[in-house]
């Protein structure tokens, strides 16, 4: 009975998004897959038909997290910065933007970066990503045309490799003993991500 | 026993190394944690004791595997042309032979870069992978003192944005339309690689 009252009163102070933040704990230390309703029940500290009062299952949960990292990754390529100017100014803010949402957003985008299954969710995330992905790459395209960058890398090449920068800091990142000096570290992120990526590490010379 | 007879022939045309392609492609499919050495019979077609005429076991399997992963990149440090000459050309060579490795020996560094386990051989996988890392990092931080690479990267950040972006190649290169042009899409790639490190992407003025 002490416990029931314990849990009806934490239900009552989840919302969809509190919810989400645990959801997306759980299926990255286990997976989407390997993750049930009962695991996600044990970790929210709420009954299953608690969670089924926020939401209609655990495909649902996968679609609201990895939608709100797909939210904020779409919405640098709306924002002015990345929407006029010269390409290559607007690729480097979209490459500056992608590593501070995915630094601000970790969990969702490292859940996002995960996807590989065969639910109708997960195949609508990785075509989300790859449009993504298709859009940047387009733009680096027009950056090349417009003889901004270099024209002996291919530019579809060019976008992995750049994503491979970037997405790899979910990798480590959270490791990282600097991670908690938070704005200071990510600045610094950002900033190397930037220079790797547009002028390399060779000094200049003279 | 016409299963029997086949399985016996096919154990004998088994060595340690083909044993070994079978296993890592199974462990990359299904994890470590979630191959038994019956999956392993069941892939490699041949019984649980001709495997254990070969090796002690799934931990002495992947031992050899990511040895192998780590004996040609840590052989990679101990070439002419990453032991000798200007700091910044040592590490060029040891980031174009490290992607060179990555595509030939996919299967192997796959498994390397995926060990996150608490068994003995995946801790020593895991320490191996840092001590060529702090190699390289120590290189590039040589480059920067010497002046031959930018000093407004911190080494270490740039070794690891560096190392994702040459082992997210793990992640896409089987799936790329061109992974069948095997040697030219390797020699270009790691060009791109190069370049991109090195140089960066925007196009040099005048």
């Amino acid at each position: 009975m002490v416990d029931n009252s314990r849990t009806q009163q934490r239900r009552d102070s989840y919302t969809v998004d509190t919810l989400l933040a645990v959801t997306v704990r759980v299926f990255n230390e286990r997976g989407y897959d390997g993750t049930s309703m009962e695991d996600l029940s044990r970790a929210a500290g709420i009954t299953k038909s608690s969670i089924y009062h926020h939401v209609r299952g655990k495909e649902e949960l996968l679609r609201l997290a990895v939608g709100r990292a797909l939210d904020h990754l779409f919405g640098i390529l709306d924002e002015p910065a990345a929407a006029g100017g010269p390409p290559v100014d607007r690729l480097e803010h979209v490459v500056r933007r992608t590593t501070e949402v995915l630094l601000a957003e970790l969990p969702y985008v490292t859940l996002l970066l995960r996807v590989r299954g065969n639910t109708g969710t997960e195949q609508w995330a990785l075509q989300r990503r790859r449009e993504f992905d298709q859009q940047v790459s387009a733009l680096l395209a027009e950056a090349v045309a417009a003889g901004e960058l270099r024209s002996d890398v291919d530019p579809r090449l060019a976008t992995r490799l750049l994503f491979g920068m970037i997405n790899s800091l979910v990798e480590w990142y959270r490791d990282d003993p600097d991670a908690d000096l938070a704005d200071t570290a990510a600045r610094h992120i950002v900033d190397a991500v930037s220079t790797l990526a547009f002028s390399g590490l060779r000094a200049k010379r003279g």
